[in-house]
């Protein structure tokens, strides 16, 4: 198995990898090559097999014809100008959001090999006056760009898919919390940041209100989600190769209360109230009712609990003092 | 008003230009130019205010800034490559209905005059196992690479409008039926040939069973639509620019029997039955229990009966013997 992660240097990439080093095989078969691919050079993981690292503008049809080639089997497509950066450089998202995907998945159609292609959409495609509960089968009605942009992906994927031009397959992931490492551009950034920081004994602050909904996933369950996306067999996902990542919904207070219930009250003590208008506008277009039917049938996971997330970041991701 | 229709030389084109020519106005002002651009020149039409042909090929983001100027205040975007033509060039479907979609949207983007745009979507993207009745929020599933670059034309109307660059209107057109002139590269071809060659006194093939149900509008109701689209305010429209467009489901056997009802038997004995695979492929996966609450709320209609349809073929289409 050759795999390409684009998008390997971010947050969720440089876990995959980790995890498909530690695993060492996919798709029923031993892992001989992965590479990460990023806009910049992605740190590399240590794995019994070769891992190198390559610089890919999605943008740019012949630089991901570099890193797309004829013995790669699977791709993951992770890298994506998020939510509030697309918002404010419209173009800079329809290059990489709409245009990437489209030059990866032309890419692999020029190449004619059918490479399993797992692509991440994302929960911001569901917005707007659609009724509750929303899943699988529900209308996309973004209310960003990037939520449309991903949108656009999806349908592209099953339509590639349909063709045999990849083998592909799309999540949309719940909002990925406790995020390690600084901000990005996200609107959902301090969704992350209100735990992370005061766990790192800093101060965070909260735009919204404790009562505030939304639906979540750990970077840790997450990969090991993506691990079983690659692993699906193409005959189980039938003629619609997009579906929801599970997640699970909760409050800021009860994100808040699990940290507490883990580490004690001081962390809380850390998180500092104020009204954010330009992000509350974002996210309160966000929907949380959200339900993830097919991948739970297919045996992809949500977090038992809020208190599993803090101890993973705990776990895996605290800087050590 | 200054009118760009493009697909202007098309059968709806062509018959969306003399509606407007008899009616010299569109949203409450006196229309002052229109232009009919399509790939070849388009006839153009007798009116009270110029009318201009113009070749565009909106493939070309150069030949789309030609046509769409700063004093373009309405444009109509019916241009498409379609079903069956897209399913068999797959790269054309893209140029025209994807990249053909983008273009005319980045051309508003840039001059920034936020004109209308009427854009003709298909229920094409409706498809698969989702369940029915199927409508304005009815998650887009097309079986065809021609629904689904609607489908993200759809996407792109609605973000677009969201961004203030276009005033966008998006409907999802029924099969037009009775459909004048040559047959095209639809799938859909026969839901007009079968009624319009035997009306003009010639053989046709009906390649599917008598109880094939289908969604429906004539070309005529058609037209009136796509004129109530235009004069549509945006404030009526909401934050989702997208809707179905009314139409009606009939089986083939109702179709020939409104035939009959309206011309006698004669016409019904020129229809041959010969099963087609690759058009019954298609055609299999469209829908046909439709509902258009949006649309209708807003004043747009269905026929009344198919027998309508096919006084209006005799009224309106039917050449000269």
């Amino acid at each position: 198995m050759n795999i390409l992660i684009i998008g390997g240097g971010g947050v969720v990439g440089q876990k995959l990898a980790q995890s498909l080093a530690a695993e060492g095989r996919l798709r029923g078969r031993p892992i001989t090559r992965l590479t990460l691919a990023d806009i910049n050079d992605p740190p590399l993981v240590d794995a019994s097999f070769p891992v190198s690292a390559a610089r890919c503008d999605i943008a740019d049809a012949q630089s991901v014809a570099q890193v797309i080639t004829e013995d790669t089997d699977v791709i993951y497509l992770l890298a994506a100008i998020v939510s509030a950066h697309a918002e404010e450089d419209f173009d800079a998202g329809m290059a990489i959001n709409m245009f990437g995907t489209y030059h990866v998945l032309e890419r692999c159609r020029a190449l004619g090999t059918t490479p399993v292609l797992v692509f991440t959409s994302s929960i911001a495609i569901y917005g707007g006056d659609i009724p509750d509960p929303l899943g699988d089968h529900s209308y996309p009605n973004p209310q960003t760009s990037y939520g449309g942009q991903k949108a656009v992906g999806e349908i592209l994927i099953n339509d590639y898919s349909r063709k045999g031009f990849v083998d592909g397959r799309a999540f949309r992931l719940p909002t990925i919390s406790i995020r390690p490492g600084k901000p990005n551009r996200a609107a959902s950034g301090f969704m992350s940041s209100i735990l992370r920081e005061p766990l790192n004994g800093q101060t965070a602050v909260c735009p919204v209100e404790p009562d505030f909904l939304h639906y979540y996933l750990s970077p840790r369950r997450c990969v090991e989600n993506l691990v079983k996306a690659a692993n699906l067999d193409a005959a189980d996902l039938g003629g619609n190769r997009v579906m929801q990542m599970p997640g699970r919904t909760w409050s800021i207070s009860q994100l808040i209360d699990a940290m507490t219930a883990v580490v004690g009250d001081g962390p809380a003590k850390l998180i500092k109230w104020e009204a954010q208008p330009d992000i509350k506008r974002i996210v309160s277009g966000w929907k949380w009712d959200i339900h993830a039917e097919r991948a739970e049938a297919l045996g992809l996971k949500s977090d038992e609990s809020f208190e599993d997330n803090v101890r993973y970041y705990l776990e895996d991701d605290k800087p050590a003092v």
